[in-house]
């Protein structure tokens, strides 16, 4: 978007954020938690979230929406591992907005649940202008992306309540500096923990889960 | 962007395609070959564009424009490498546009370039709508980012005259199915060459930059 288009932007972000406040009540009305993990293409949104959701599981209830420009591969594989999930195709959208969360939520049975987990459509420019309605906000950064990210996409880094270091198994064949990556993500957001996890081998998952348990309404 | 604000995004589709033609008629006049490399954030489009670079160096004449949103990191590490560059900062905008191209133009020295690699800004959503006035599109794709990526963005895979697989010096640290990847993305795009190419160890460079040189305005 340029500067150009900001009339009709600004319309669109304040209808917008009229559906946010109405996602956010139903999630209060119901005690839900609303999770949005935004990330780019491939930091391995899905695999996370299934990894955050079994490690919950024996505590918590939990649904995923899963947005996605094309394709059902994303649900199908979540609720083959057994969670319910709603997919949102945004048909060529570059990120999620309220009204199609809103929309999910009429899907899944709320009063069953205790914690939504929301994987956005793989991009770290467009879904953070968009408020969802979410209780929190989570950017997943990826070791194969490389440390310099926060430099050339700063407003994620900035607008989340945590930043996840994924595939730390990673680490030993690339050239990552995590403490220069650490540092720049604490310039832009001294407030948010950053946490280094690996989903497919489980490494820091744990404190990960730790963190999200106690962010959750009790 | 959502189906309701079609009519704005046509105009504003078409006031892009009238810049995109000046661009091209410029590129036609001055003998220039303008190359749109599109990615995901972390794809290693820098280091990519710049492999390619020194591979040709000796017999083309190259120029970079870097498309980012912040920074002009990438743009100051080009210079440091020995071609000229430009860098455009979206300032939030989640792709390069032809206006931002055709005023980046201005700043090189046309009849001393024979080709200009383009660093569109890292997204697999927005650039592929947006004609920058180009001679070529490609793709780049990279083995962490996982084989399944053409499955949920396929829009930028039907739209390039190649697509380069990067980073396969970690195939044999990652579940990457290639065979499927290159299934998936000839079912989208039987056309294009898939080029698989490590830019850090330079296996397949050589194939790709051949196939690149062959494009070239003789």
């Amino acid at each position: 978007m340029s500067t150009r288009h900001v009339p009709v932007v600004e319309r669109i972000f304040r209808a917008n954020e009229g559906v946010a406040a109405e996602v956010r009540a139903l999630c209060r009305q119901h005690q839900v938690a609303l999770v949005n993990i935004m990330a780019s293409p491939g930091a391995g949104k899905t695999t996370f979230l299934l990894a955050t959701a079994h490690r919950l599981a024996d505590r918590v209830r939990i649904g995923v929406i899963e947005g996605d420009v094309a394709s059902s591969v994303d649900s199908d594989r979540v609720r083959a591992e057994g969670f319910p999930a709603v997919q949102i195709n945004t048909g060529g959208g570059c990120h999620l907005d309220a009204r199609q969360v809103r929309g999910a939520l009429d899907e899944l049975d709320l009063d069953a649940l205790d914690l939504i987990l929301v994987e956005n459509v793989g991009n770290l420019v467009c879904p953070v202008g968009f408020d969802l309605g979410e209780t929190l906000r989570i950017a997943l950064s990826s070791v194969p992306e490389g440390w310099d990210k926060p430099i050339k996409y700063p407003a994620i880094f900035e607008r989340v309540d945590a930043v996840v270091l994924n595939k730390i198994d990673l680490l030993p064949y690339l050239p990552f500096d995590e403490p220069q990556f650490r540092r720049l993500v604490a310039g832009l957001n001294p407030h948010a923990p950053i946490l280094s996890v690996s989903s497919t081998d489980g490494s820091g998952m744990d404190e990960w889960t730790t963190w999200l348990g106690d962010q959750l309404p009790k």
